[in-house]
């Protein structure tokens, strides 16, 4: 039977979510089939179920996940014959800290840049809630927020900087194939790749040019998925 | 022909050097014979032909590697039928910074402790010159020093709280067997172990406990090196 992925819904199909996508991308990783069960932000009895009130959640038989790293530990132990998402016990935990340090400095840094457009990227139903939520969290107004987006992205690039040293000259974070580590990080840009127009990133920088071999992961699975920019 | 090892030399055979003690560990866990070259704080000359001014320092071949750490990278690559030191390259990135981490909150506060205690452990020669540079360092004489040792001992067991945390119930940081990770831990007690009398950590403490199992290692090499203290 297969898993049952709760995932984020914005309007006409789109999922963007960067922890969705973290998860989802563990879910191909591990080659595991997953049913998507679409969830809108105000769907909070959709996932009543789960003791808790955020997306991702994937239900494997009895057993419910919450949280997107910890979905991936899960799978990585629940299905130890699928490619590793983790070189082991000590790399879960460091790449624990890892998935902490790269939400603290490169979502904050995205989201200023694209919230604007995540507004525009929801269901209807959703955008009171967004505004609401997001506006307290800011201190602006959605107009305000969407229209100094641009000038937010001088700090993008320092933003991705230790991410950079890490890469260095190899194909990916995982050396010569992705671990969980690669999908951190992948999440977040393949949020601003699905709810955003902006290009963020130079044609020369290195990240984007790891975010191209991600986008070709799996078929080019991500790729392919409804976005509101071009890959 | 075996790794020559240019070692710290303190008197009567103790060899105490926290960084030493890593790559020493490094080089029993890939199996390899290497001969020990005593190196005393003033012994310059004798490593000058390695172009920097710090031991340890491998030479294998015509290869010459200083830094632990660096060293540590080299044997994993060079030797790559040993057992693994990093689980992968991404291992490698994280353990590097592990490395500079647990270096620059756990030897600083086991040096308060028992930096007046090294001051005892090293040949004479060696004294003006260690005196000189730690009591600069700290800002106190020597004998201040090694009386106030044991008023440090409160803020020992607070440094190792993150290791303890990552440490969890496993037997190693790497899980079931050691990685570097071990080992970079390790170097610094075994520092305190062989240039200080003092017992630092309780029976109780999870570290300690992982500490006897790291002493008996490799037919407990750690636990037979020569030292000021009963393990």
């Amino acid at each position: 039977m297969a898993i049952k992925f709760y995932d984020l819904a914005g309007k006409e199909g789109l999922r963007f979510s960067p922890y969705g996508w973290r998860a989802r991308m563990a879910l191909l990783h591990k080659g595991l089939e997953a049913e998507w069960i679409p969830v809108k932000f105000t769907d909070k009895d959709k996932i009543a179920f789960s003791g808790q009130g955020k997306v991702p959640i994937i239900v494997d038989g009895d057993t419910v996940v919450s949280d997107s790293f910890e979905i991936a530990a899960y799978l990585d132990k629940a299905y130890p014959d699928g490619a590793a998402l983790f070189a082991g016990e000590w790399d879960l935990e460091t790449t624990r800290a890892w998935n902490d340090q790269v939400t603290k400095a490169t979502l904050p840094a995205l989201a200023k840049i694209i919230v604007g457009d995540v507004f525009e990227a929801i269901e209807p139903c959703d955008q009171d809630y967004f505004r609401e939520t997001r506006e307290k969290a800011f201190g602006k107004t959605m107009e305000q927020l969407k229209g100094e987006g641009d000038q937010h992205r001088d700090g993008l690039f320092a933003a991705f900087e230790s991410i950079r040293q890490k890469l260095g000259d190899k194909p990916f974070l995982g050396g010569e194939t992705p671990l969980y580590a690669d999908y951190v990080v992948f999440g977040g840009l393949q949020w601003a790749h699905c709810a955003s127009p902006r290009t963020l990133l130079g044609e020369e920088d290195v990240i984007e040019q790891w975010r191209q071999r991600m986008l070709d992961l799996f078929g080019g699975h991500a790729r392919a998925a409804p976005c509101s920019a071009a890959a």
